[in-house]
């Protein structure tokens, strides 16, 4: 690690530190010191993909000659799949922040005001009820024809009466992230609009009922893929009901419906379809879940009717 | 990228988009097609060191064979270096958000309360300001033994009279971001540290007046140091002088002593020095430079006096 953050990590018993200065060349000796401490040259090491850079990479590979660099990620994915009782009071917290800033969040909303100004409040109080100070994601705020848009980025237009609104946010709590979406209403929505909004809520449930431990993560898409199929708007509900979540906001299992894998009792994942009618609007509604011995645990509960916000 | 980014994709005009699935396998697809299309395979490939990861560079090496991935350091490197008009209009709106932040932020510091709040209080103030939600960095709040750390990380120790408290933030402006730092004393500071703080402040501008066309990055930490070393604490000031900021939090050129690198018009960088006193306190001041074809322009201007706050 550099010099300067050494004093920081000899907090931590137990740790052999090896630290380098600020000159590319210190980096590059020091790194070969450590890579022969731990005796890597010659051996197949094992990198997250996700988290390592070619610029780690390179330096590796040149202070540890003879070595093949190979995704850890099959050694990884198993320890982090199921979570234990202390992830889990990490998680359980990351919700009741998430929760608690969108109530504060909610009697400000008004007709008029942009999206950009709506994540900028929905921030301030995620922060305000304690989440980390990195968020888990910026919050998405997608009214009107942009809440059409699965990943929408919030924008300069006015919430305007008749809008569907997506909110799509998370806290983040000593590291454990939580991950929500509710809809609502600006003023009075139209009728096929509120429609639509009541067979998300019930393929949402739909996809909850199916988290049990003798069930599938593909079984979990399908239950919730089946309700909006059956209504009519199959082609509309254009992504995954879900993926996992904890120390990363996306991370396995994945709720695909091509997925054959088992549901295990400490895993934690989003149930969150949606219907997404391009130029009109957009309704998903997201929860987190637990599967436990006994079934699913909704560890998310803020409500999921179809409110008339501003 | 994605198929669930493809709509937003489209909105920007001229750009040539291929999308994926949600399958491991669709990816590895687009990826050869996208390889295929322009003509990548045998080539030398430029990436980006510190932003493409090993998991994109698997895809691209399987997707492109026969290619060699290289460093694009070299290339993007002079193009990212000195700013033009636009990107100066957006790190100096970066700044007015930063400063405007923190004076807002002044009058709630009181003894007793946590680093960790201070922080919290400061990043609300920053996106109320205007920062964009990413911020370029979480704010350091660093009290007391804390403040001898230049990394420190915001903890649950309260501000104490006799304290240093050092501030470290910036803003996120469209991209573009400000990167600042003040030192304040909570109650009244000993003789020893108000003295500490003095040479600081000389350091500091000792630095800012050496950046000119003429001059060198060397210099301008040399400058700083000079005076650091005069006062008898050069072993304390264990860090360069600055690093250019813009699209990054920390890009080149780097402000070392041992750099030669000629100071060109428009490029932008902090002057930081700092003295660092194990187990009592540190004290850093650090402003964002730019330089023009007639010398130097501090971009920022927040007072630099060691003022009393709590």
């Amino acid at each position: 690690l550099p010099d300067l953050e050494r004093a920081k990590a000899e907090a931590t018993q137990g740790l052999d530190l090896l630290s380098y200065g600020e000159a590319e060349v210190s980096r590059l000796e020091v790194m070969q010191r450590a890579c022969a401490r731990v005796g890597l040259p010659g051996r197949r090491i094992g990198v997250e993909p996700l988290r390592f850079r070619v610029y780690e990479l390179r330096l590796l590979e040149q202070s540890s000659p003879g070595s093949r660099v190979v995704s850890a990620e099959g050694a990884l994915g198993p320890l982090r799949l199921t979570k234990d009782e202390g992830e889990m009071a990490h998680i359980r917290q990351a919700i009741a922040i998430a929760e608690g800033a969108l109530a504060a969040t909610l009697p400000s909303i008004r007709a008029g005001m942009t999206e950009r100004e709506l994540a900028s409040e929905l921030t301030l109080q995620l922060l305000r009820a304690g989440s980390d100070p990195e968020l888990p994601f910026p919050p998405i705020v997608a009214a009107g024809p942009n809440s059409a848009l699965p990943h929408a980025v919030p924008g300069d237009r006015p919430l305007a009466r008749g809008d569907l609104l997506i909110l799509d946010w998370g806290a983040s709590y000593r590291g454990y992230i939580s991950d929500l979406t509710r809809t609502f209403a600006v003023g009075e929505a139209d009728a096929e609009l509120g429609r639509v909004h009541e067979i998300v809520q019930q393929a949402n449930a739909a996809g909850r009922w199916a988290v049990m431990p003798e069930g599938t993560c593909g079984g979990v898409d399908q239950a919730a893929r089946a309700v909006i199929a059956a209504s009519g708007y199959g082609d509309y509900f254009t992504h995954r009901t879900g993926h996992g979540i904890g120390l990363e906001a996306h991370e396995p299992p994945y709720i695909r419906g091509d997925n054959g894998e088992r549901l295990l009792p400490g895993m934690v994942f989003t149930v969150e379809p949606g219907i997404y009618l391009p130029g009109r609007g957009g309704v998903r509604i997201e929860d987190n879940m637990l599967v436990t011995s006994e079934g699913g645990e909704s560890l998310t509960s803020f409500p999921r009717l179809l409110k008339v916000v501003g």
